[in-house]
């Protein structure tokens, strides 16, 4: 668990198994032999979300290319069944952090959802991605959350799956307290891991149409992060932690 | 609470009475007038961690100089007992989002620390402040965390107050869940919010022998904040916002 202890993690597209040889991309050729100061004969640890964790060695490494051989897998492949999260996208860095924290923080789904005070209307997908296999490859994680294509909040509310519990993170001062909501929630599941989503709001936060609208939905809890206004990158990795302590598994 | 139509906010040095004059920084004028397009006669929001929080009008706004009148007070001043963050300094950005993220998420107090593994040994501490600052500016906080001067984590251990708890974040596995520690925490200080402060590492976890000192220390609690393995900074920032579902005020 000590990451400086971990050897350097992969994140592939191709299957793996023992014996199995395989070619690297540029970028990751890139990174193993500059980043990573790796040569041929050293080890590395690859997944690709479907066939668990594997150790492998370089056999060559070039300015643009490697190629490497599976040996032996390291842990199986588990699900990682993690909160969603629905979020108003904000400006770039803040954006990005929301990716790289929600994935660290063990989401399942990230769905991009534009609300009125939506101030960006372009979503590079393959972006939030490449930002989500680097946190998956630094955490330990054996999968990459999936992203839902962006949405307006009518198409959101509208395809939201019956039985999952939305839990919308209000900064009107009208929700609950998040440990007393997911504290229920635990004690409702049983200890197993609920079906829940967060829905994080834009910088200039809900409208009052909006916050009307979700306010009549059966499926929506309202939860109260607190007494200061946080920013809307941090509202989000705080209820993300919350679920974490409270519901992840791991303890 | 809702931080769009809150007016703008700006911390001052100056002692806030009614009807009292002040003048505004070269950066606050700037700031007042391009970034946040106000004008002569246009009201804005003034606090000083001291006095309280004043609303007051802008009297004249050039580019490089502004002069404001308090004019009456909004909210008296009040406590703010957060928690305390001893954080090893990691790499810039990710520094200043602990800086910001903590300010926003309540701290009374920011502590940098050198490990073994810290690679910054530079640090400005007016600059902290000034991210601080804007951060207690946005959240709507009355008080600015106040930061220690940097300290050696043997300096650090040795100054540690007798009666307060620190939480390490233990990424060795060993520490127990963070949401089990809180909550005891919470049910021994019988309501109120205890005297506590959280240690996070820097990017390579702490040395060995650093685990082992700590370990050995009745003060120090280890706390586990999951499966994963996150980021020094996502590891404060998680810590931080348990504190506050589960400890911190406002509920």
């Amino acid at each position: 668990m000590t990451p400086y202890k971990t050897k350097t993690r992969l994140f592939v597209d191709a299957g793996l198994t023992a014996g199995g040889g395989l070619d690297v991309s540029e970028a990751q050729a890139h990174y193993l032999g500059h980043v990573m100061r790796l040569g041929t004969g050293d080890g590395v640890v690859l997944f690709n979300g479907r066939d668990g964790e594997w150790s492998a060695v370089i056999d060559s490494l070039a300015k643009k290319r490697g190629a490497l051989t599976v040996e032996k897998l390291l842990r199986p492949q588990s699900a990682e069944p993690g909160p969603w999260l629905a979020f108003a996208p904000i400006k770039k860095t803040s954006t990005d952090f929301i990716i790289e924290k929600a994935t660290e923080l063990g989401v399942s789904r990230l769905c991009p959802v534009f609300t009125k005070n939506t101030n960006t209307t372009r979503i590079n997908l393959d972006r939030f991605r490449a930002h989500a296999i680097e946190a998956v490859e630094q955490s330990q994680r054996l999968t990459v959350p999936e992203f839902m294509e962006p949405q307006t909040l009518d198409q959101f509310i509208a395809g939201w799956p019956p039985g999952r519990i939305l839990l919308h993170l209000d900064e009107s001062g009208g929700g609950r307290p998040i440990a007393e909501v997911l504290a229920r929630l635990r004690d409702q599941g049983g200890g197993d891991e609920p079906s829940c989503g967060f829905l994080s709001g834009p910088e200039g936060g809900f409208d009052a149409s909006e916050l009307d609208a979700l306010g009549k939905l059966d499926f929506v809890t309202g939860v109260d992060l607190g007494p200061r206004v946080l920013r809307a990158d941090t509202a989000a990795l705080s209820a993300l932690a919350c679920w974490q302590a409270l519901l992840g598994s791991g303890h």
